[in-house]
């Protein structure tokens, strides 16, 4: 099955702006989860259906409409028409090989894109597509399935001075993707540290499992990046959009995200590289030890070759072979042997081939 | 014959402006089809020539001109006078290797560019050329031969209420345009499949066609890139186009064309990198394959080699080798030869070439 | 000697703005054709030196003077000052090493580029360097030698009723620059036909006069991307310019030469890419059939070392050796060889070593 | 231990601006350093804690306080009351993970990046972080423990005369940088200097420590290159800024660090292509000794080959081989043989393999 | 020592500004020369000192004053105060390892960048640093020893009736730096002749001297990029300034300047590419080189080895080998050698292994 690409066979020549679900079904039906809250008030609920349900007033308490599960296209477009939300974004949303995104729209701003989680099992980056929708008081997330990385968000929620009650929904958005952005951190980090351990591990024990690992780790780290570079553009484009729904007092904490994707991609890219050092750092080392064995194993077989041409020689069986009858030749020619055995070896050690 | 750059001798010392056709003939003689649409109406025809066609009015129904086949000079100098197009315009729409491009006229807007189809009994990209002229009320199309993927679009013209045949015909470029890319998506998807899958066999088979294979690839993804680097460039144009013959209302939706353009470059630069990775893992397997067997069968004759050398001075005839009338002489030098052999293997052992 | 920098010794600490001609000298003496044409009138003839010659006035009909042979300085001069050049154009002029170049003056526009030509017999790209000096109704081009690309534009300048007759010589500079971007596109076109043909020929037959025959092609593909570089911003800069000298009937033509030159500019790049392709290809193949080679023969010297150290075992001169002794011994030890070649055999396909 | 990425577990799902130290601690207790200097006075002293200290008003000496270590949450937080420093920036100051960056706010510029120092002792580049927070008259700085590189400027500040006691803290933190980019080009100039020498050495004895070595100086390169190229931005900004916190007087020495930063810069990416060059040349070396080792030692078998063929003939138990009994048929093989020898090594030489 | 950067050891913790010399003295004390020049009087006279010499004075002829050897920070300081030059500008003028650079002041213009010249008995390019400081109707320049490129100016400057003698100083710096970039030039042709040399050599000896010979070029190339890289961006500074020191007459001039580096620019950027070219093709011709011969050797030793085993087949000392008693046993079995022999030659044509 293709990682990097979804299937989007259903979605050849369709009407534009379709929401037709492009993806892996994770769960069995949609679930949805609302939190209303304002400085003085805090409602968490979990609703089945989309019924009886309205965007909040103004004036009224700051909406969180969470839905974990893409692929019921009826609830979509409930929520589309009941929020107003644009068929393009409705498409995305339900879109998961979607490519990250940041657009404003007069009364929304939409942004998409992943979530990543180290799966040490298979040593692997799993992915799972974000989207959000901010309007003037209510803030729509999207994922793929359920459970998340935003619990510590939840928890700050409940203080009742903190600033997330005290703020807008562009700012429990900033508080959303400052947790996506921090477990790209934490996933590359988890990535580096292995691989810094790498460079020794070469050149102690080059083995093919080694090899084999390397490579695992380049294809993460290859993935990771595919996830981080467009996040940045994201963000830049956040820092700069004249869109009012993100406030002047969210905009700093925004460029402290576009601090963070930046450090991340420094850090990607330093251990891209590293990779790529400790590949070729391999190769080198693996070259050494087979050339240093065959030259090792070479030699010992020529040293052996004149000798063996000597005892050829007096197995011949001329007639007259004078040295065949000397008293000590045979000692003579062992000790001939040894003699050509010994200079072979000094030539050697000279030529520094030993 | 060259795939990349088509022949164009009969263009060097041309007039500039001609309209000279530059490729291969693929159809006997064009195909005109003409589908007429508006909100209550749609007429659909195939036509033998341009006989008493005239471009439409204002207030008249919008107009789909579609021609398969571009060698015939003088239907495209009938058409270039009849709805007044540049020179310049026409000699592009007939030269089969022109770039992909976008132009906005005062009365027109030109769009150049290849449609992609993955052959699989070639495991090849196959191109066509598709031009497109914007104007008032009505859109050409060009075509080199035939058959295209355009059928679920005139599928949605016949839906009286939908948004094609409320809109004019920008919304009908953006379609086709639409379609085009979604088949690049799926050329890149077909290949990126069997890409991805690569990695595996490179470990477990590396015969001598996986690597052929490999850079068939290679080639193809190289082939779909010259394609889709330009079009992004057009529809980056598009969107930012000052002409007055793309509305407002087509706007976004040529923003979502930039958009799937982008994810088909990430992914043809993901599969590119990824081919490149699996020629050097192809490499570093081979070498590794070869290596140990070449280290297996050196070592293998270095054990017989002081073995043989043995033989070789008890098969001396010289008439003194005590050793030659020793009682168990025979069998003592046997014990011997096991005893190295047995040595060297240890040796072989200890320093981890076995 | 250097082709991709000229000797410029003579150059060295002289006045700035001296006509040196820099380069080698093609032609005996100076050849000047004069052809005067107004859309009534045509004029062509050939002049041994620039007596009695003066620029045309407004009004009358429009000039093209062609120089051939750049070595003459007082005949440089003596253009200088009648058509009143500035000295650091007549310098750049003769100096067949200048980088190509596009500059506008108060009254003349300067253009300087290659002109280049497939040479079959060295399979080679030749170059000749072309200038241009476009003023109010004349147009001065200076070229190395006698012969060029540009009869189709004379030919097109006696058909009264064309564009060339009825324009400015703007539209002349345009017609001589598209025949010279047309041959850039030929060229490109020739090395492309053989580069793609490389690729089968790899891996059928990788001789040594292959791998030379690539690198030429290389070398020559430099050598095209280096003239047609700079060409590009030329293009580029005369797309751009506010010179009046540049009407805006002829931007549109302008215009569509920046097309052709991207396009070989595509080309080109894709060329160089595939004959990297092509080395690395080579380089694989090469590897591969010696990898063969060298295991073959190895696997068939291993397989007879057993063999022979049997032989030279009973060989051996020991007065005891009960085997030699044996009825059908040497008919046993045959059989055991036999055995032993047969076991290795099988145990080398078992290892898919052959 | 991964030394590219800090452990940043504790700041997942924290409130954002939250001082939680990242990094270890390399000091006991906090050391506060307070230097009050104007014109005509000078009062350095160190502390236990804040009590007691306030932001100095206008009018008053200008105040540089430096505090050692970073992990004490308290004093952070009274710092950032007393101050009004920006929680953000607060998260950044106790980051050592932080990357360089630097940021204006109303009342406080804000300067984060790294002092470099080679270890000689573990050729390894060591780092500490440098955070200073710039206000109206008063300089904070940061570092993670005492001993820094400074002495000379709190020499210079000693020279009641001078100009850093006649500026203001903007010339001041000017100072700072200007050292710590002095001891960039420092630790790049120690790196260099060993890193020109490797050419030779590789030549004559490419040892396998040799490789490490060249690995070790290529990940340090990576390193100082790591903390030199944000570094640069942050000059740039600094240089660019429109806070009225660097005044005018002090904007040349800014762009004077940003030419010691570019040739820093430039000389990191030299070093970097050396010792990507010497890597290569090593390994062209190092295989041009092993072929040479290989050929000499094949050649040498080769020779002998057909030598111990025909002993090996003239030992066969033929009845009838009427050489073995001519008078002088062992003096004669032997003859033949030595003639073999002295063809071979004729044709080795014809042919340049000796 | 290092080559690509200076000893800056002095330097590190002193007041900015402060002129201390940072290279190598090259000669014993200072050598001055100040040239005065108007349309009608020319002075040229050596000083040991600056005594008595004062800027000259609006209306007064134009003053060249070049100054040989940096070391004498006395000297320097003086200048300093009488020509009122900013203290960072001095600081650079005295830096031998100062990055080349262009800065506009209100009363002075300061360019720094080296001048290089090709020393054919080391195979080296060396390098001297030049400085200037542009003033009203003065023009200070520093070198760091006697000895230059600039007499070709000085032989101009006689010449009353030259563009020189009628121009400010900004012609007369104009001037010098066209002598230093045709020495720019002319070393790359020096470099590039026998680099394009190389191409043949590889393919018929590529030795071991050639391969360090290409290393050389490799460095030295790299050395004059080093150069030539910031020289561009100065050129480019210049085109651009505001400054009124630069005379709209000099502007046409100074253009002519970037068109020459870029040629520069454009030559080494090729012979860079070229030398990589031949680093492969090196590599390509040795190890084709290496395996025929490997291959050769292989496949003598492999005909031989049945061979050898038939004859130790027959030396075996069964007591019955009947072919041992045939009449012709020994005649029949030398031919079955001969006829493998000749097999296996035919085998190894069929192959193309020979
Ligand atoms: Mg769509
Ligand atoms: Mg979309
Ligand atoms: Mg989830
Ligand atoms: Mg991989
Ligand atoms: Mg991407
Ligand atoms: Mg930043
Ligand atoms: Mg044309
Ligand atoms: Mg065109
Ligand atoms: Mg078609
Ligand atoms: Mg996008
Ligand atoms: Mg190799
Ligand atoms: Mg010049
Ligand atoms: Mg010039
Ligand atoms: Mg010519
Ligand atoms: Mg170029
Ligand atoms: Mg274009
Ligand atoms: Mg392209
Ligand atoms: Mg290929
Ligand atoms: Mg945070
Ligand atoms: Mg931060
Ligand atoms: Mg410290
Ligand atoms: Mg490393
Ligand atoms: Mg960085
Ligand atoms: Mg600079
Ligand atoms: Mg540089
Ligand atoms: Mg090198
Ligand atoms: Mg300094
Ligand atoms: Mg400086
Ligand atoms: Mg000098
Ligand atoms: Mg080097
Ligand atoms: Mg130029």
């Amino acid at each position: 099955m293709a990682r990097f690409l979804k299937k989007r066979d259903q979605q050849l020549g369709r009407t534009p702006g379709s929401p037709v679900f492009i993806g892996q079904q994770k769960i069995d039906r949609p679930r949805i989860r609302k939190i209303d809250y304002s400085a003085s008030t805090l409602h968490d609920a979990f609703f089945p259906d989309m019924e009886g349900m309205t965007p909040p007033q103004a004036g009224e308490p700051c909406c969180w409409l969470n839905i974990d599960g893409l692929h019921d296209a009826g609830l979509m477009t409930t929520l589309g028409s009941l929020f107003n939300l644009p068929s393009l974004v409705l498409e995305d949303v339900v879109n998961t090989g979607q490519r990250p995104k940041f657009e404003a729209f007069s009364e929304s701003v939409f942004v998409t894109l992943k979530m990543l989680f180290f799966d040490r099992d298979h040593t692997m980056i799993q992915s799972e597509q974000f989207s959000a929708i901010l309007q003037d008081n209510c803030l729509l997330t999207f994922q793929e399935k359920p459970g998340d990385i935003f619990d510590p968000v939840r928890t700050r929620l409940q203080n009742a001075g903190g600033r997330l009650r005290n703020s807008g929904p562009d700012y429990l958005l900033y508080a959303l993707l400052d947790c996506i952005f921090e477990n790209y951190l934490k996933a590359v980090e988890v990535l580096g540290e292995r691989i810094e351990a790498f460079d020794e591990e070469i050149l102690e024990d080059p083995s093919s499992e080694l090899l084999e690992e390397i490579n695992i780790y380049r294809r993460e780290v290859s993935y990771v990046r595919k996830a981080v570079y467009p996040a940045k553009e994201i963000v830049l484009r956040m820092v700069r959009t004249e869109s009012e729904l993100v406030s002047a007092a969210t905009q700093p904490f925004v460029r402290d995200l576009a601090d963070m994707v930046e450090q991340t991609m420094d850090a990607v890219d330093i251990y891209r590289e590293m990779l790529s050092d400790h590949l070729s750092s391999y190769n080198m080392v693996m070259n050494n030890k087979l050339s240093e064995t065959m030259k090792f194993l070479t030699m010992f077989a020529t040293m052996f070759i004149p000798l063996s041409f000597l005892a050829g020689v007096y197995g011949m069986n001329f007639e007259s072979m004078p040295e065949l009858h000397f008293k000590h030749g045979y000692y003579v020619i062992l000790g001939i042997m040894g003699g050509i055995a010994v200079a072979m070896l000094a030539y050697f050690k000279k030529k520094h081939w030993l």
